[in-house]
């Protein structure tokens, strides 16, 4: 669609809402001789907050995106404008976080090394060595930080050291047992995902699948959030459901909840990805 | 598939599980000249119980059901079985209570009357007067009810009283906003289907799509089970989704909530009137 | 979320594609002082098109859409546009046509008296009588106009000539039995809408519930679709399925699907009558 | 469930319907001091021919599957009944063709060796050498059989004479790209699983993406079938959908299609590998 050679960005922004903000940003656009190839935009009726995300395409060769985003600047704060830029070309770069379940990992892994899901990958940490040679069989490395029960916050600190060092974008934790400490979540807000696996907010906490075997669902699911100080409460990004029956056991459930978890979890990842999510107080909006 | 002329069955049983219950029963079936068309049984590993569904069809013009049934009694008996027979057709008489909301009972009289929901409609209740053309368009008596703030007792006294007289099979709370009091719950138990516009436990209690709205979720659903004295959660019969964006206001939600609402109610219902359901503690087993 | 008051309003259009046309045109919005409230676009890389979707504000009590349409057309012209623009207050007037079967036509009449389907009705035109009763029970005249076998020409002549008179802006098939002759389709291109009982491709012409049953599927579907001069071939606006099993018999799949043919009608109809639907060629772009 | 340590088997079979059937056969079952665990039948009303699935649990330790066969034969034959057991304990042996889209393989390969699917894996075959370290990783014997354009016979015969020598119960093609010869097709008549990626009948042949993008539908789907003479039409096992949007190219398609078509082909692939499917004709009876 985009010419591979130009320069193609991503403006995600939100401001209050008034008359004329589009008119502004696509004349500032159209000035720097750029083109809007994708547009999402809402405007929420109850803060009265408008939100907008462009997909847009430089028609010149030396267009250069330091010089756009700096001369957009009093553009955006006449509008009042939190805004973020991203050149399309540029990965994020991601952090998986796993511990003993293994199939949102190889699902990860395998979508990653064919390119279906575009991210850099600097490591895989986990509480457990046990996936370490699917991870090192991808050139991949992995970091074995146990979280000793004795002492959680050593443990925590020595994960989080080894995310900095990493310096992601995205921390995805891809069936990660543990409860990340709540430092760590405000340090990463919003870039933490994690996929829990029932259709938040039925069953919350630990073992969805015992507690909806227990309550005889006649559905199971799986809900991709960002992770917030209070567990399993956070924005919700992507959620999905398989049909269970009564002869399903919880041994069924779980395997047959697999699928849709690498669904959603692959869903809500690549929403972050290409920067469609915006997070307005608990709740996100998504332009897919 | 069976013959129009001859008499056609179900029997629905459970008892402790044990070798040769369906040999037994089975045998005792074919002794009698009649055939097994369509079966279900399931064995609950954690009771040990087995469930059975099995629809007959007797292959004799002069098989009598009532014979048939007390010579069973025995059979029964040396099984510890609970058991149930159904004429198959006979239609059973279902009660539809209402309030205001109109998409429930609009769709249940449209399939009602062309004859894909096949039950005897002896009446309509309301709490309100508002509905009462809808109903009597389709030559059905209509009842208003209604349900006093300051006297709640007296108007389920005038309801309950109305039901019995229609001496239902099933009652059918076609969104009845009104929350059925315990002693009517267990004189008609697992005979009164309701359908909660959410994902149970999703959003228990009042204005679940208020509920949905505010937590944000990317999904909403309807449930349809038998209610019990403990509000929205009784044992589930059918439960299905529909998916909504950031866009989309709670009249929205209301709005498409009312196709997922129609259909998980009029799945639930099925299963009742063809006798699929057996209830094991708080589940249901479901013979589709 | 709009003032009620104030003119709200979509603006539909297309062109060639090129740097700056969102710019040109936002400016143009603000500059007659209205918001764009509601943005969809899409630029199509092989024919290299423009499609884009607004939905606009005024911001004064004293805007006038009329003087709005007649500044725009020079700025449309210089972008060779194809436009058209739709005051949100008014309703597009739909006529429906159906034979015998009633399911869509009362779960429309039902959906259009409770408001959730914005659009008015001056007429439901039929080849059968049979569904007079219902219609009219709406207060909404009803039209038997029979198609001859052996005179098909004149019975559509003359159920052109209730069309005509009727004035509609969209013609909805539901459940109509009688294949459009060329001329009419022409006539309405891309404002008549069927509804066909399978997922198209699959299924094309007569009986496609039989035709699923004899090809063993394991979905069913249907496809909300405009009526063009080859049968069952025009551009797809929707589709869905319901699951189906081997014991379904044809009259299950029939009762079965029911549901979805609603659904996926009343979504199309929805998208239509929002003026969310461009066509391209053979197929639509839908700004959901 | 059943008692690990106590035989339990699959009794797979059909024949022409008449009463006492099940009598007959779970009479049997009870004199032989074994239990019926699970059960589904369907009889069709058009052929007259009942089919049956039952799971057997055997209540005696010294109790012979052999015996069990041999002497249930006379049974059988008095019935006119075609039937199969299988040792539930034996995992059939199955063999994994597949060209260079790796996802289903990749998909199986995970699936199997943490036991989700049930099966003994002698070897997976390919037309190219590319999937071959995926293969090994899992320590399983890959070989590279060419299907030379000018010679398919000879890449054929050599393909058959590997698949002999692994002796599968049956074959899954996972995205092979050739199409087998009806000599093949004959000599494992129901025992080859191909994965088709589209909803059948809609898209048969190649490039059903490319189909699927012409024809402008809102579905794309997969299909597993048994493989026939004819190319894609044989007995459907399984088959779903997925929602794409204008938006979406081919490439969109490829990417979200790969989910449906590994949950749809795993989902049939275990049906053949639990005995849950009887031919009759070209369709499928699925006892789920």
């Amino acid at each position: 669609m985009s010419d591979p050679e130009k320069v193609s960005f991503r403006l995600v922004a939100s401001c209050p809402d008034q008359a004329g903000i589009v008119a502004k940003v696509s004349v500032f656009i159209a000035s720097r001789n750029a083109s809007i190839v994708e547009a999402g935009q809402y405007e929420d009726p109850r803060t009265r907050t408008f939100f907008m995300r462009y997909v847009v395409s430089a028609l010149d060769h030396d267009f250069s995106l330091a010089a756009f985003s700096s001369e957009f600047e009093p553009v955006a704060k006449s509008l009042q404008m939190q805004w973020r830029i991203a050149n399309a070309s540029e990965k994020q770069r991601a952090v998986i976080l796993v511990s003993k379940f293994d199939h949102c990992l190889a699902y990860l892994l395998h979508r990653w090394r064919v390119g279906d899901l575009p991210f850099e990958l600097p490591c895989v940490i986990s509480n457990h060595d046990s996936l370490r040679n699917l991870v090192e069989w991808y050139d991949v490395p992995f970091h074995h930080i146990p979280i000793d029960k004795a002492n959680k916050q050593a443990g925590f600190q020595a994960t989080a050291d080894k995310i900095e060092e990493a310096g992601p974008d995205v921390i995805v934790l891809a069936r990660y047992m543990q409860i990340f400490p709540p430092w760590l979540c405000s340090k990463y807000r919003h870039r933490v995902i994690n996929i829990h696996h029932s259709f938040l907010p039925s069953f919350v906490g630990a073992r969805p699948y015992h507690q909806a075997e227990k309550r005889g669902v006649k559905l199971i699911g799986a809900t991709c959030h960002y992770v917030t100080e209070e567990l399993d409460a956070g924005p919700i990004i992507e959620q999905d459901i398989v049909r269970i029956k009564h002869n399903d056991t919880i041994a069924d459930m779980m395997r047959q909840g697999k699928d849709v978890e690498n669904r959603v979890l692959s869903i809500g990842l690549r929403y972050h990805l290409e920067d469609r999510i915006l997070v307005q107080g608990n709740k996100t909006i998504v332009f897919d």
